[in-house]
């Protein structure tokens, strides 16, 4: 199987109840989705409350990976969907679980959607991490979707474009690595740190998400990040006179 | 309001738990769908356990009507889908939830779905009540959706059918000037060209072409090419310490 029939990887990140992670792997599976990823679920892992939610999907719980943090998770995707019900002015675009499976079959990599905790949602890191918000288009006076809802309509979307999905080759090199992304954002830490980029300290989060999300944006292939790092190595150098 | 524009109606034939019911509610109203009806529910109407799974959606429960017969029930409807999982073959036509909702919107009069018994489904009368069989595209190999999964698929294709539906599309401002770009980019060449990054010579046109690309690629907004100025006079800085 070539990556660009991969399909997508669900991350769930902090999940609190056994119970939901179980009712998640039931509602992927319905659809021919297996692949779950749990960052720091609440209450370890394996879980014996996920078993009886699952209904029988059984090999997607059994299969399920754990990380410690949401960029271990999704280390080795390329395109990867933060689902929020909320519209957040951070400057990524904001796509329906239709466009989502739309983009996902034609993207040449490793996709992810990230699901926060049931009560809170993503946080503003994990949001950061993402190319796209993903949000469903619900009733503007009554959003109340959970954890299994939103995983159902992004599964059921993406399923609906299996009877129609063609592979295409694809000419361009597909965007790197998201570990790879990481890796040029640290740099530029490294170098901006004793100059006080991030100062005040109390601003630094926010100045730090910002210029993630300028350089989430560009979905740079490896080769144009290994441009960037000797860009970096080189300013990180003495002049030469 | 015209019949025309008269969103379907969900009608739970025999339902049992209470809980199911409420969840069923949850499920219509985050897609904007109120009108419910119970055929003969098991433990009666109004039922304490159904409101506490509705999760605010006191609404869609408080107007519920009650019937004694599935035929009562949908007495003013004059399309009406009997949703299974399994194809049966009863020679009435089969169609998704997406089929459903492009044939909903432009049909001339009351639509209804008919949602069967938890564990057992409609049963082989109330099939025949209706035009056709709504069946979801499921996992062959694993086809576990329940009332409220169900229930939602149909009414999150609805609406997509909805000008209600909220748009999902955010604006973003538009890709920077050009000559924004081409300052950012000098800005790189000022810093890096005392490092030697274009050194030799006679590659230096062919590494600035690269870097250009590799700029010109993210179409960054205005906004980002502010920050990233700052981030380089940042860098053009002599350490704090």
């Amino acid at each position: 199987m070539t990556d660009l029939a991969k399909p997508p990887v669900f991350v769930l990140v902090r999940p609190q109840l056994g119970e939901n992670i179980g009712k998640a792997a039931r509602a992927m599976l319905n659809f021919g989705l297996t692949e779950m990823r749990l960052v720091a679920p609440r209450d370890g892992w394996p879980n014996p409350s996920a078993g009886p939610s699952a209904a029988g999907a059984d090999i997607v719980l059994d299969q399920a990976k754990v990380f410690k943090t949401t960029a271990e998770a999704v280390a080795d995707c390329t395109n990867i969907y933060a689902t929020t019900v909320r519209k957040r002015g951070d400057a990524k675009p904001v796509v329906s679980p239709e466009e989502a499976a739309a983009e996902i079959i034609v993207h040449p990599g490793r996709s992810a959607f990230l699901f926060g905790r049931e009560a809170s949602g993503l946080d503003i890191q994990d949001v950061a991490m993402a190319r796209a918000i993903l949000t469903v288009p619900i009733n503007p006076d009554f959003g109340s979707l959970n954890l299994a809802q939103a995983i159902i309509l992004c599964a059921y979307e993406w399923s609906k474009t299996q009877a129609l999905a063609q592979p295409t080759l694809e000419e361009q090199l597909p965007p790197a690595p998201q570990a790879d992304l990481d890796g040029l954002i640290h740099h530029f830490g490294q170098l901006l740190e004793p100059k006080g980029y991030f100062l005040p300290d109390s601003r630094a989060d926010a100045t730090k998400r910002t210029l993630r999300n300028v350089l989430t944006k560009p979905r740079w292939n490896h080769l144009e990040i290994r441009t960037l790092r000797g860009v970096l190595s080189s300013l990180g150098r003495q002049d030469r006179n």
